[in-house]
């Protein structure tokens, strides 16, 4: 925390850390570049097929892209769309199921200049697809969390409806996102494995030649499966959450705000409900208690009977879960040390 | 729940609700204007500054301001300039501290069209709203909540501070946001009246003709105490948390979502953690059980065995935190029964 105050400045842009309009949604460009690279190295080119639901950047996308990440998974026709415009169509996952035709459409419309694939796992999903357009499909499968995917049995079936519609089916998908979290390794591993199996199966009655699943918290657990690629997005931010796994990723973005009160033994920052996700709990502040949030502010004491930071002072606010925190923000500002070198839109928002 | 489908037909603009895209945000006009008949009944004209926290909506806003609640009161100094700017600046009150330079100065350029009050509880706060050229304060008072506020004491020193600075200081504020939920309604009075007298307690050190507080969950209680004016704003809209205290107010806003998958005795919609206010926690599906959401998905069984809402077919999510939700989304449709009548730019979202 800094005691400046930036009060005495009026600054349209913002050169430093203290000069931010708060609460601000920063990344800091050296952690994010390292876990870019550390994943990179475990899971190199089209191995990842990074998420951009976590990130809903073009700007943070294209870093991974240049890293050889050329395919991207979406969880919008939005993040579809968006990434196509951007010139980073090379082979987009429409990772989630969709009924409404005029966005479909518009996922079809960018086929000319990108590469479209979307899931399904019923005929309605299917006959919804290929109706708008659309060309290539995956078959979502359930491998043990209670979400869309049909069942490992069924996924041949699936598969042939859609092709029977005319579409290219791809191979399969299926999202072990109940394992996320088990927090013993070994334990991870074995279910992850269990899951996969279970994916395998439905592979082998679906044909093709994809087999996608994972995300942040498996990353490294798909090395003996049939995974062909891992969806993870939130490695490239992290959030207080998945840093209880102990993974080899820093936490790389966090909300800045500005301490706007001093109350009896209790400051109030800028931050609130409104540029948080609230759904994995209360955010962290290093060194101090966060007793609640509000919609606008997040009331904290410091631990140790510490000091209050200043009246003025900026302070690092760091959410349970970044996915939902990211889409409260317009934009990113991009950080190195204190000074700000670049604003990223985060223009993938909405759907 | 309704059994249409929406996949054959391409509109852009939406007729009914089952053309809607989805995650939408939707408000029933006719329990909207019920709400805000009945709160009118109670605090008619300025004795309600209704809060725009709550809906960041200027068309909602201009229905209040045509029953005779002219002034209001904002949480971000872009509420200030939104509402100034669609002409609805006859009294705005930033009830919240700012030290950001830019952003006071940009409610200090709308003086020319809008009557701007600032909420100051502190040396820091006074300092940059004189600077900034705001003309008018109002003292933030601790009633009991930790949050922002000075504390009764202190209350006069704060107002002498800004009447040097060259601010005319207008009374004070003082927020009793833990009393909000306290579910017996006599003690809730109790409580009231006791946060209330420390109010009037700092009202008569600083001066002024306005004492502003209260809140949705404590409109009608400050009828005997020294309020003149309720800063209510979740009651035009509400939710499923303050649906719980028995208030007079109807649930007048949702978010459609469309059932997009099917599973083992669970269904799929696509409203999810960045569509839906969540520290509050799950949302509220009538007949239903929520099991969890994800980022684009809240996942549900049908309570007593029943049918699952077909796939295509629209359910009516209900957030547990209408104000974090509302910021979610660009615009809220407006229903008359499953008509589309309007659409609504949510306008006054980001700070």
């Amino acid at each position: 925390m800094s005691s400046s105050l930036s009060v005495g400045t009026v600054t349209a842009a913002p050169a430093t850390i203290h000069d931010l309009p708060t609460p601000a949604l920063v990344i800091d460009e050296g952690a994010l570049a390292g876990n870019l690279a550390a994943m990179a190295a475990v899971l190199p080119g089209r191995r990842l097929r990074p998420h951009v639901k976590a990130t809903k950047c073009t700007s943070l996308a294209r870093r991974q892209h240049a890293l050889g990440h050329v395919g991207f998974t979406c969880a919008t026709p939005r993040e579809v769309t968006g990434l196509a415009a951007a010139g980073l169509g090379d082979d987009l996952l429409l990772a989630n199921e969709s009924l409404d035709p005029v966005r479909l459409a518009a996922m079809a419309a960018v086929q000319d200049r990108a590469r479209v694939t979307v899931a399904v796992d019923s005929a309605e999903t299917v006959a919804a697809a290929a109706r708008a357009g659309l060309r290539e499909a995956i078959v979502d499968v359930d491998v043990g969390m209670p979400r869309c995917g049909v069942t490992a049995d069924d996924a041949g079936a699936i598969a042939d409806l859609a092709r029977r519609a005319g579409m290219s089916v791809r191979g399969v998908m299926g999202y072990e996102g109940h394992l996320m979290m088990v927090a013993d390794r070994a334990e991870r591993a074995e279910k992850v494995a269990a899951a996969m199996d279970v994916l395998a199966r439905a592979a082998a009655d679906v044909g093709g030649d994809v087999v996608s699943a994972g995300g942040t918290g498996t990353f490294d657990l798909h090395a003996g499966a049939a995974t062909t690629e891992v969806q993870a997005g939130s490695y490239s931010l992290m959030d207080s959450h998945y840093a209880t796994l102990g993974l080899p990723f820093a936490q790389a973005a966090w909300v800045a705000g500005t301490v706007i009160s001093h109350g009896r033994g209790w400051a109030v920052v800028d931050a609130g409900l409104k540029s948080l996700g609230m759904d994995h709990g209360n955010p962290r502040i290093d060194g101090c208690t966060v007793w609640y949030c509000a919609d606008e502010h997040v009331v904290f004491s410091v631990d140790g009977g510490g000091a209050l930071p200043p009246i003025g002072s900026r302070v690092r606010v760091v959410p349970a879960h970044l996915d939902p925190t990211v889409a409260m923000h317009a934009c990113a500002w991009v950080l190195r040390g204190d000074e700000v070198v670049d604003r990223w839109e985060i223009d993938l928002r909405g759907w």
